[in-house]
């Protein structure tokens, strides 16, 4: 994870997305997914919505994303419980309509880059009553008395996460929510699940491809919850959520069926599970991660798993959305011959 | 639990329902949901879909249900892999609109009676691969082979579930899926969730009242998932899965509004969770009855945690589903004063 | 669950104990274990205490047990939080040595009564910092404030609790800790697992027999732990803990080699597992319960498997302890020919 | 994480154990635990066990630990089933009694080095049946045929890892089970909890100190189950187990009261937690870790949890054992003023 940046990576062109693209390395065109033209913010991922542009494989993409509490966190005394109102939360652009993306086939993401958006840009990070991975919550239901509820506004540049007077944290982007539309049903944008969804990945950012199962006539890609800097786990619910200006190129690789969304950076891929408990979200990104290295790699099953077992990188991306997200990773050098 | 009997039996007009009901004890009309009617069955709730039928608070319907494999395994020799297609499971008669309900109402629904429909009815039971409590799964990812495909074809009566030539089994049927729609997210039949879904509870047959919060105009009623009868868990993932007629009477309960379903019977009321992992879902059950004895019935809350500590009485639904789930009860004599 | 009466019923003649134990009906010595006989009680279940009682298969043990507090909480005034100290919670009789028991047979532990002990007495019920179903705790570690600390004292007699002004509840005690010895680990009193332990199930009163495998010589029997009555889950962590007079009939069962405990009651039979998160107990319960149903009654696994799916009964014990207790039971009228 | 280098690094002077250890810096004594002084291993960890070795704060002990399986896995021909028996699993070296440590201090673990010991040393992998990350197993118990077994027998040097013809891997070792004794149980050395155990974290090799919660006097701190290399989560439940001469240096932390163990490397401090399901042991980390930044770096609670949510550092340690293991952890330039 870098920052923000634009330049693409050699790397990607021998990435699966570039050697298995729909696009063959055309060059394609660039469009504008501004407020203006999204209008309509979406919070939960379907196929009941209209879409708001229609582009082809290899197209670049620059989205406006607003901030999963869209904007209306304005100040440090503004109250979560009085200004948020489930399921009106985490607003996502989209539905894009990408062209030749059939069910069975894999929709790739690149994301180029990730910027604040605004003069003065500011991310906002808060403590919501009974949200949060210390907390009782809706389905972790306590009679505990709630966490007091807090908003932090905090500056966010190019380069640095202003956090406190105390500590300054780098700029490290990455997209919270990342889907393709389900068949037939209509998730909200707080859950991940096998289209994607609200995975908190931290290596989802500038520089890496998201693979994501389609399963619907031009994939439906939805696409919000900027974070302009998380930890593992994102253990009090939010991150520095912030408003960007994010580029993303799509392409769609035609006949591979995945079960879960994968990712691949430089140096490593991963498959990405999401469920409870946090042990099923890992076994699925495990099983998943041995089932790709057997199909696309060579692996023998049992090779594959006690291997992991030797070099594993496991990402913890949130243990606080209705569904967990774990992403099980091996760095490239040792799957690639 | 009793058979399918059709008296309404004396505790009815002491109910939550009667008492607090849109209807004032008004005797409704009756309608009937055929299969004609009905004509497409859902597999995913939620508000994208054509109401069926327009009731009023009162009324009654005659609903002919279908199995939850919509007739699709119709001998023991066929393999459910190569007939069934998620997410075309579990199909659901509605959205039934019901005049008056609104956002922050309970739904009340009572069971008055669930018989086999056709002639020498017969249900069906069947061992999915890598669905069912005992085994890997979807989300419980695991390398073993998955068990062995079975499917069981069950005659079934008025009295009796004939289950093999060793074992007969008394008639207690219930429904398995009973829902509101969500406000702005549409779940797979396969799931319960706040909105009901497939809790697939032993107690929600014939003589029980269910309360579900309804979220949008209408509350937007399904219903389908019948089984002849169901032990607690329905640890292998199926019941005796059946086609009836259901007959239910439907009231609004203005006002009444609830985070999760509840469910009164002659003798207990019962508040339902469902989630992940099935101790959370145990959790929301019981905060919720907690909640419910506060509000409703004067108790202090400490003194309704510790009390039930001592006499509450637990169903577990399914640790099969999506989502697992568990009632959690108190016997009326311990809350009427 | 009746009361705490000593007339053994009729149905023992037939059970498991009486069938296959090593007393071959014989009619055994009694012996009394009581408060100064047992002297030290025992806060750890292991194979490193000192035998207090050396006894025969088809003895009778009289025993003295302490409430789960050893006391401490004499007034609705007290704070567990001053009064109560970890480890030393949960005191156990013991360990009871059982002639002829080696690794690899079961122990039966048929609980023949259950009085309360003393004049006038008195049960205790405490709500106690971060213990408990509705709380964070040590393991599901929360950032809440602790719930208020509570400790109710309840007149109980031989057929009533006196739980409140309110509320009287039925007399229906039931042993909360029954155990052997680990081979070679010493377990808290308070945890459940395969050794048997603080399974806290409801079940496991007057009238019923208790299998556990034993896994050293002597089988190393512990009991304590009596509850006058507690409901499914025991959910604020205790019930009505109080002193009795407990009077077993303990028996070997050679080469029945058990995994986990079972229980025998008139009219079903138990399979109890205790895990963490509680559909692990509920599965551990299941399978435990299919291969008894398999060895000891002849049934095909899957058939098993798919029945018990339409007619299980199943038991919360706690979702309470470090570890949580189900037990998944099935009628004997569907498993005996 | 580096090899199994032995010069000591320069922050060592800076680290918690060298600031507030009770040897105030002294050059301890060079003690050794070879197998022959070990002579008996241990398979559970608890006060009942006859100390091997009394050291002071300060002292140096070179440990020959042996692999977790005894030796018993001699070629890849070996079948677990034949030759393993639970709970017999896992030797440990132990117990060392450390001067002046009572319970309510810590005690402090720096791990020197760890090399492969005897002539052309070899790890040891395997798949040993229901045991592992992506089966069912005791706990997750399931009716699917258990997987197959496997033994890898892999070549270990200074530098690599002979995983197979296809991968080399780097050696980079850790000791996988670290304990201090508890108070009054004796718990397996396949499980981890407060006391340390079986955590098989990565991050836990040369270069790391442990701090551990003193429960007894003298400590008695056990130590084994090296692992050559290992991934996050160990999924198929073993590492390259191999035999090793470890050297530890040893101090105690007098009067600091800790609840779990923690880890300091050069550049981050980490909780750790272990328990089930997954969720807790992540919560049981952050909340241990977060109190610790209150407690020893001024920071306010609040500010803590939001900022982890931000700059938290997460290891998955194990997702196989009794109890799964989370390393929460933060880079000391965020902590540090």
């Amino acid at each position: 994870m870098s920052g923000g940046v634009d330049q693409n990576p050699e790397w990607l062109a021998t990435s699966i997305m570039h050697r298995r693209g729909a696009s063959a390395g055309r060059e394609g065109e660039t469009h504008s997914l501004t407020e203006e033209r999204q209008s309509t913010y979406h919070y939960t991922i379907g196929p009941y919505s209209e879409p708001v542009l229609h582009i082809k494989p290899g197209d670049r993409v620059v989205v406006e994303t607003r901030d999963a509490f869209a904007g209306a966190l304005k100040s440090e005394r503004d109250k979560p419980s009085e200004l948020l109102r489930v399921p009106f939360l985490n607003p996502q652009n989209g539905p894009i309509m990408v062209e030749g993306a059939e069910k069975g086939d894999a929709l790739a993401v690149y994301i180029e880059s990730m910027w604040p958006r605004g003069e003065n840009p500011v991310g906002t990070c808060a403590n919501i009553a009974e949200f949060g991975g210390l907390t009782g919550t809706l389905y972790t239901a306590m009679l505990n008395e709630p966490l007091p509820e807090k908003v932090r506004k905090i500056s966010v540049d190019r380069e640095k996460v202003y956090w406190s007077d105390r500590v300054t944290l780098p700029y490290k982007p990455h997209i919270g929510t990342l889907s393709v539309s389900p068949e037939i049903d209509s998730i909200s944008s707080l859950t991940p699940d096998q289209h994607g969804g609200n995975m908190d990945l931290p290596d989802m950012g500038p520089g890496s491809v998201t693979y994501l199962p389609v399963r619907s006539s031009g994939a439906r890609l939805f696409i919000g919850d900027a974070h302009a800097c998380q930890g593992d786990g994102e253990c009090c619910g939010t991150a520095v959520e912030y408003p960007t200006t994010t580029t993303i190129v799509v392409d769609v690789i035609k006949g591979w069926t995945l079960d879960w969304p994968r990712l691949e950076r430089a140096d490593f891929i991963m498959a990405i599970g999401s469920a409870r408990p946090l042990e099923d979200a890992t076994r699925i990104a495990f099983r998943d991660l041995i089932r790709w290295m057997v199909a696309d790699y060579g692996f023998d099953i049992w090779d594959a798993y006690m291997m992991l077992s030797q070099c594993a990188l496991v990402r913890l991306g949130n243990f606080v959305d209705p569904k967990y997200t774990m992403g099980a990773g091996i760095r490239k050098t040792f799957v690639e011959e």
